[in-house]
């Protein structure tokens, strides 16, 4: 029987799982609750127990598995200890170790989730075929994962592909939630993107269809800059030339193969992908050959098919 | 006996090539003068022959190096093919098979001169110690080569470590060589510290030593701010936070161990460095162990000294 792996995606209110061959394909996928109370004590117990109910109505034993890749909501060292994870309300420790210990001694593996999306898209979403890429996940906020050599490049301390608090508005006045002014983040998130939109229409009294919407968000900003009201469409100019800036950075440092866009932001798809094709292109002329700018494919399931990439090495 | 490998750093003007241990001691250095004439044909050969004689002198027999490495100033691919080497006089080809054949089949490696002296640095300077590291060389240029893992990483078409080329100005007028508007190089540089202290001194009619020096340089921004000429600190200022601000820019994607500050510029010490290390900081609030910016300490040897690193892989 061929072998199989395991990707588990383990955010704040579900956990995400599948079961793979080691090519890629999905043979199935499920979720269970993150039970975050009592410090999140039983977060690996239930996954534990979700894979081996799982794997034995599929009639598949324990040892015909390679292994299970684990994404983490926060920084993960690579021995896969953990300085904390505020999110599942984890302390210091070792959860891969945990759960290969749950799971009768399978090898496990562990990242940050950014990261493990990354790869998983590389695997087999909009990155297949590249080797060298950096994903960019524009959602609340910006997050990214820096894939070299088909690895994960996760950085000294964890912070590599941080690229959402890459530095770029001068004389910003608000604060980021890392402490500086002026992030990615603050620009070009989901909420960047409105809060520039906000500051827009502040500043010119020009009609804009973007007056009467209540609760504006980013869809509404990409929406009308869609459909052609000026205001919107300057705005999102503002928030694709600082994400095109920041990969332009990016490009003159690693010189990747191409630069994947994904979260709820890239649903705009390539209307938008183009705008930070365009920035990026103009603001790194040394690079001849342009790294493409393309979109995440996988959605929600970039976790999964990253986290069992992960464990195949 | 213990064998021995050779470096190689291919300048404009002349040919550095020194005699190592595999440790990384230095048995002797030379220079040649780099024959650019037709077509830098004589380059190779050159090398060769002064390799040969002074192993010869030395009682060295060719097998008895692991190999030579070689520094050249342009792009090299992974496999040692070259698209051109302007300053050399060189089309298209590969300089490091051509130079092994001649060296009867001594195996040679060849790398972007810039990115090897960061190897260098690594290996016997001021990166001793860190196997992740950015070089910054501040001459009349900003270059930089990029270490991970203790090896180099040149990108997918060489442009890796090109920080000199990371836009950071907005609103700038003049180009830089690359064609951009904006870039590092034309703020931090020798001739952009230079540029910086110029429109200082014309936009504040405030007094200062500067005004009175003829042709003025780099050094001189240095050292009038050093002594405390108001004006040549605040100029001294504005070029490193910008290098302060690239640099947390490759913090928040890299997240290396240290940054490595060479080249003229960096003749000036710690009095430099501090102030990039203080804008880096600030700059990059999220990574809260700081990667460490320090001194090169190679001089002009770091390009041989990396190149013999090179071979030894």
């Amino acid at each position: 029987m061929d072998r199989k792996c395991i990707g588990i995606d383990i955010g704040g209110t579900t956990v995400k799982i599948g079961i793979f061959t080691t090519e890629g394909e999905i043979l199935k996928k499920w979720e269970i609750p993150t039970r975050r109370e009592e410090g999140g004590k039983n977060i690996l117990g239930d996954i534990a127990e979700s894979v081996k109910e799982t794997a034995k109505e599929m009639n598949i034993a324990l040892s015909d598995f390679v292994g299970a890749g684990m994404g983490l909501p926060g920084p993960v060292e690579p021995d896969g200890h953990i300085p904390f994870c505020v999110n599942l309300g984890w302390k210091e420790g070792n959860p891969q170790e945990e759960l290969s210990s749950l799971l009768d001694g399978m090898p496990v593996k562990s990242g940050n989730d950014a990261n493990v999306a990354a790869l998983g898209e590389m695997w087999r979403g909009g990155g297949i075929g590249f080797k060298n890429l950096v994903m960019v996940t524009l959602g609340t906020g910006v997050g990214g994962g820096i894939i070299l050599n088909e690895k994960i490049w996760p950085g000294m301390q964890g912070v590599g592909g941080e690229i959402g608090h890459i530095h770029v508005v001068e004389g910003e006045q608000e604060s980021c939630n890392c402490g500086g002014k002026g992030c990615l983040e603050q620009v070009a998130s989901a909420t960047g993107i409105v809060r520039v939109a906000k500051r827009r229409l502040a500043a010119d009294p020009g009609a804009s269809s973007l007056r009467e919407i209540k609760d504006l968000t980013a869809k509404d900003v990409l929406d009308e800059a869609k459909k052609g009201d000026a205001l919107a469409l300057e705005s999102l100019e503002i928030s694709c030339r600082y994400l095109g800036w920041a990969l332009a950075s990016i490009t003159m440092v690693l010189d990747p193969e191409a630069y994947i866009i994904g979260g709820g932001v890239s649903k705009a798809g390539t209307f938008l992908t183009e705008k930070i094709q365009k920035y990026h292109d103009e603001l790194s002329p040394m690079a001849t050959r342009k790294a493409k700018v393309v979109l995440a494919e996988l959605g929600n399931d970039a976790g999964i098919y990253g986290a069992a990439r992960l464990i195949l090495g």
